[in-house]
């Protein structure tokens, strides 16, 4: 066994400019929701190129969309196929997931990012642009591992199912349709942006829209009227301080040293359509921390409370009510016990490559995890070299050595896992 | 010239029907920026009927453009015509102005309208729909008025100018290209919707847009990013301070009884394009008042001190400055003294037809009225039969009894000023 770890880690050692550039590749192709045809290209070709049974479809079906733990607002999914590529066991063996999504955040304001944004620039050891942390490189990770298993001619006992979903960044459809075609194991890693720390635990979230109603009136005359950005500068105050309420509720170790381990985030506010008219309307979206302790449905409660509170403080409120749609992303909440055996082989691995005893921690954000373990029935590990602070930035970039040190544990624990045959 | 005042009161009061038509007919032409031009052609058309001289002409012309009073973000003007129809006098009167703006600000919410926001129904006395109050309902009082002169055989000294413009929500670019194209006069009308009372002094204002930026991150580690969202929160709360600040510097009694003389309209507000991540930019529109005892760049001083202000307190500002556009609308502040003879000439004429003393005020929005006394050197009254309370709003309405009394008070002021030739 440890002449099979030495020759993978020499191989990875060996072999890094080939994941560098297959980074870039996949950095290159913007894959953005409802662009992600392109990148999955990419992955398809490297899929190929290693020789693993291939399932390419696009999502969609009925038993997707009617299903409980769909949750999306996109309406055609045709041309961004989800891939899965399968490194088939010699039987005996325990299986193993590893799962990343293609789909990438947009870029923000384009004036703060140095280059382009889909440029895959390298300086210093870093490459840079959207999706190179979340969770690119990441991918590059698991494809570097599977290369490293396969080209030296290592066999395994235990199945290792690749998995390129889409849809992670809006709630999850493209691996909840991989669990619902049948993709499910013993255990899974999920490489997203962790800093190489584990998260057992997965915070859920959810995204909600309120909006928010005033009376418009001329501006020269704003005192006639009710300033609908005024009421939801009123709403976003007490939404953090329900925000400060949850998260002085958490105790969890494993949340140490976490600010806000779970955040409701005010992401977008349009109100008005005039400089000089009182805005009648006001629309907000955001997401809401869902705790691993908790179901959705708990926290939902907690911000009708929240919005009932509102209602009862502000008369004019109480008459126009707010309405709440919880729409397009949610992520299930997932946890996994700290001793379970996935987390022992995992924490092996990262010690054998890096030297000492990985960081646990829970995630500060949701993941596909919640719908491997919860609805899959996989016990599922999140751990992955992306820079947790680049996610979402601008200059988003992922520290290169992190990304083959978390290809090497990667390799070791497939090994582990799923086991040399003989 | 009792009997000739009579004659012209009667014929208003029994042709009340028409005028009632006419509003129905311009309300339902929706005349939003962009699409004046079928409003414009109701005119015309009237205009026709009256036998008036007509100019009619695309506006955009480079002299116009580039003058300094020039303030609009429209790059295209044809197709929606300004339209002036003159009623030349024999000569030796004073001439005078009637001047109305075509166009009408945006409905604003669909939903908050209990009928088609451009049905022109009517009830209880009551004629609804966009543009009823702000001001097309003040145009009808005009065209009565000037019905009721050439119907009635009442030939003038003076020369009365009828103006039917564009783009007075938008800066005043129609009246100034019509000051420019050389109407000017002895005085002037505008029946903006003032509740019948008579606004000598009219407030200016500029419209304004501050870009403040934040930085972008995963929304479920929020902690790491800045939210433009709550930077915007901060300096609207600043914004409401310097609102306060200069509103408690007014002593006009003038503005007696009016909450807010100069009030800081935000009307707009647009941050974030994902819920699930921190916004890094956030954009504010909105409309501050000028004084008439200020100049617009003295307003515009003291709102760049209240931005250096911000950025003093507060060294995430300081290292991201906000940058402040003063685009689109500006309506220069206006002032007549209350003893000029245009306002004694129109106090009779209200009294006469009210049996009262008319209510002066002074404005509390920004009218063309800057462009013709400033540019034009026209002296201007604003009086008009709309609600100010109704102006901008849902469901937008005119009291048709104050539209047929200001028509009355208009169609004496006429007489009285230009003069019944012999």
């Amino acid at each position: 066994m440890e002449t099979i770890e030495k020759t993978l880690k020499d191989y990875l050692k060996d072999n890094r400019l080939r994941g560098t550039r297959l980074l870039q590749k996949l950095v290159q192709e913007d894959s953005t929701r409802g662009n992600e045809s392109s990148a999955q290209a990419v992955i398809v070709e490297k899929c190929r190129q290693l020789g693993l049974h291939l399932d390419i479809w696009e999502i969609g079906e009925t038993k997707l969309v009617s299903h409980e733990a769909f949750c999306s607002d996109r309406k055609d999914f045709s041309g961004n196929p989800n891939v899965v590529g399968v490194l088939k066991g010699t039987g005996g063996g325990k299986s193993l997931i590893l799962n990343g999504h293609i789909d990438v955040v947009p870029i923000g304001n384009r004036k703060d990012w140095d280059q382009d944004p889909f440029s895959g620039h390298i300086s210093c050891g870093k490459l840079f642009g959207r999706g190179a942390t979340d969770m690119k490189g990441g991918t590059v990770s698991m494809l570097m591992a599977l290369e490293a298993i396969i080209k030296t001619g290592v066999k395994l006992k235990g199945d290792v199912i690749y998995q390129s979903v889409i849809e992670e960044e809006s709630g999850g459809a493209g691996t909840l349709a991989a669990v619902l075609r049948g993709y499910k194991a013993d255990g899974a890693i999920i490489p997203e942006p962790t800093n190489m720390k584990f998260f057992p635990k997965q915070q859920g979230s959810m995204w909600f829209r309120i909006t928010v109603k005033g009376r418009s009136a001329h501006g020269g005359t704003r005192y006639e009227g009710v300033s609908a950005i005024e009421k939801a500068m009123s709403l976003i105050g007490r939404l953090q301080a329900l925000e400060k309420a949850r998260n002085e509720k958490i105790t969890d170790p494993l949340y140490k040293g976490i600010p806000i381990p779970i955040p409701i985030n005010i992401g977008k506010i349009a109100s008005g359509e005039w400089p000089s008219s009182v805005p009648d309307i006001a629309i907000i979206e955001g997401r809401m921390g869902v705790s691993p302790e908790e179901s959705p449905d708990q926290a939902k409660q907690e911000m009708l409370e929240c919005l009932k509170d509102w209602e009862n403080a502000d008369p004019w409120i109480s008459d126009h009510k707010p309405s709440i749609e919880w729409f397009g992303g949610r992520w299930l909440p997932g946890s996994l016990p700290v001793d379970h055996p996935l987390m022992t082989t995992m924490a092996e691995s990262f010690s054998e490559v890096k030297g000492t005893a990985p960081i646990i921690e829970a995630s500060p954000w949701g993941t596909d995890g919640g719908i491997l373990s919860s609805v899959g029935q996989t016990p599922v590990v999140v751990f992955g070299p992306g820079t947790t602070e680049a996610a979402h930035d601008t200059n988003e970039f992922i520290n290169l050595a992190d990304m083959f040190e978390a290809a090497e544990v990667i390799a070791l624990a497939i090994l582990k896992w799923c086991e040399a045959a003989d």
